[in-house]
């Protein structure tokens, strides 16, 4: 299949990934008519300004009408009042897919509004950063990294080929799933890990013994990396919470008892078993690096500025 | 004060840390005598190879001897067993040190074995990486950290001094403060964020639904990071939790209420109160960077190798 698989896409909501998929689909897929659309006049002004795509439209139904995928790039809690706004303007034999973080909601907002011709074909690219906007995209944000395909058992099997060939192109790896074991997946590899990265970085900022400056000063032991999970935006992890309840207290359910077991083993002295569970996490980590989902490089010492730039001396000795 | 506060500095134990110190007294104070004792041949054969001191010593009176700065950095349970084989040993008017990340307990560890004429001066260098050994240690990283000094109240305040300067040359910052007031501080900065770090990856290790191949793939949407923190050196961190358990304990019960508070905000659908939680956590975030002790750079992002030569393009416009 050419780069031109499809010849116009169109990205709804210019963000850190719609505006990645925009940078990314200008180095990988050169000869596609690239359009977009967000909902802020003030992030439209800036698109415009970073020429990341053809144009960038005040109404939606001018970013779809004939694009052949139409790429969902905003707050699953906002995906049903687009949907209806949208879907009805877009092509026959279109598909419309998006970059949400949870999936099974796919099922009751966007799928009913689906018009007979058009395929809806969910997708996950699992990447980001903590930053947010049209400023914070770049082209490299999904190279090796995994994108998860929950395509509908009725899914046309072409569509789902074009999307994964799209994501492929774009540097991903892609895998198939179902939306509610991709729900359970990402319950404990993404959404869990960010829930307890804000509830500590809120605990510590409530304490009365330890000061706010205390606590900022001596990040670097450990805290400073909760941190920078707890700085996602705000309304997309709001919506992942509220959509994707029932996986992530079931598997925050799991993170409690053992957290409990560890209390205890801590409060008798155990020395023997928290070595051992120490020593166990540290092969997970090893496994990851191996599967180049990770850099070894030593990022707790890393430089208070320009980290590109600046190597640390003797580490790789 | 000149380079030459000390002429002559041991290092007991040559980890991550030690040998980081080694590597940063030779780039900063070149005229100082630097030898060296650690417990293991295969780390005392390696240190020869890196040349990073100038002796390294298998009997550790040969190290401390004649040495006006010691420094403890080894496990904190291995602490009275060392201060009781070395202390014997040193010269009058000599400065014990050590780097533990606890430190409540070195008044029942080193202190009653510290003979008269020696100044024991507790400190805890707040910096480190995940990884284990000489060879990860590197010069810089101890610049622009916080090094916490926690005198007893008898202290001999130029003692004190000394080993404040010391660290500033090595690039640091430093904070005086009470043993029970650093574990405080730490237990919510460090302790507690690497149990649940720990707690978390274990967690995921345990699934039946979730595969460890499928948490090890999609790790980058968030679990990633906390593998880096779950893969630290296991001896040092049993210590840790085993010395500061009264501490860890307390902030650990306050973490789990909030947590509970999360949970059910969660189970009640309540977008506001999970919103307004989120923007307060970025805020902390900012200060943290704007005080130097992280980069912004977009690390969820980071490539799979070489990080420091590979810039994701477009982030910076």
């Amino acid at each position: 299949m050419t780069a031109k698989q499809f010849e116009k896409v169109a990205i709804i909501g210019m963000g850190l990934i719609g505006s990645s998929i925009a940078r990314a689909v200008r180095n990988n897929l050169p000869g596609v008519r690239l359009v977009a659309y967000d909902v802020l006049p003030a992030v439209r002004n800036r698109v415009t300004e970073l020429a990341i795509c053809d144009h960038c439209f005040e109404k939606i139904e001018d970013a779809v009408c004939d694009a052949e995928l139409v790429i969902l790039c905003i707050p699953v809690g906002a995906y049903e009042a687009c949907a209806k706004a949208m879907l009805p303007h877009m092509r026959a034999g279109a598909i419309v897919s998006d970059v949400g973080s949870v999936k099974g909601v796919t099922g009751s907002t966007v799928r009913p509004h689906v018009p007979a011709g058009i395929q809806f074909i969910p997708a996950h690219p699992v990447a980001g950063t903590e930053h947010s906007g049209p400023d914070a995209g770049f082209a490299s944000l999904f190279e090796n990294r995994w994108c998860i395909i929950t395509p509908f058992a009725d899914a046309d099997s072409q569509a789902v080929e074009k999307v994964r060939l799209f994501w492929e192109r774009l540097g991903s790896n892609v895998e198939i799933m179902s939306p509610e074991h991709h729900d359970l997946v990402l319950a404990i590899t993404s959404h869990v890990p960010h829930l307890i990265a804000y509830n500590i970085v809120g605990t510590a900022a409530d304490l009365e013994e330890v000061t706010r400056s205390e606590v900022i000063k001596f990040s670097a032991g450990g805290f400073r990396d909760f941190t920078r999970i707890a700085a996602s935006d705000p309304t997309m992890w709001r919506d992942v919470f509220l959509n994707n309840k029932e996986a992530v207290l079931e598997m925050l359910g799991r993170f409690n008892e053992d957290l409990s077991a560890l209390q205890r083993m801590i409060r008798r002295g155990d020395g023997e078993g928290l070595f051992n569970l120490f020593t166990r996490t540290r092969a997970i980590r090893r496994s990851i690096i191996e599967l180049g989902q990770e850099t070894a490089a030593p990022d707790f010492g890393r430089q208070a500025a320009s980290p590109e730039t600046k190597k640390p001396s003797g580490h790789s000795q």
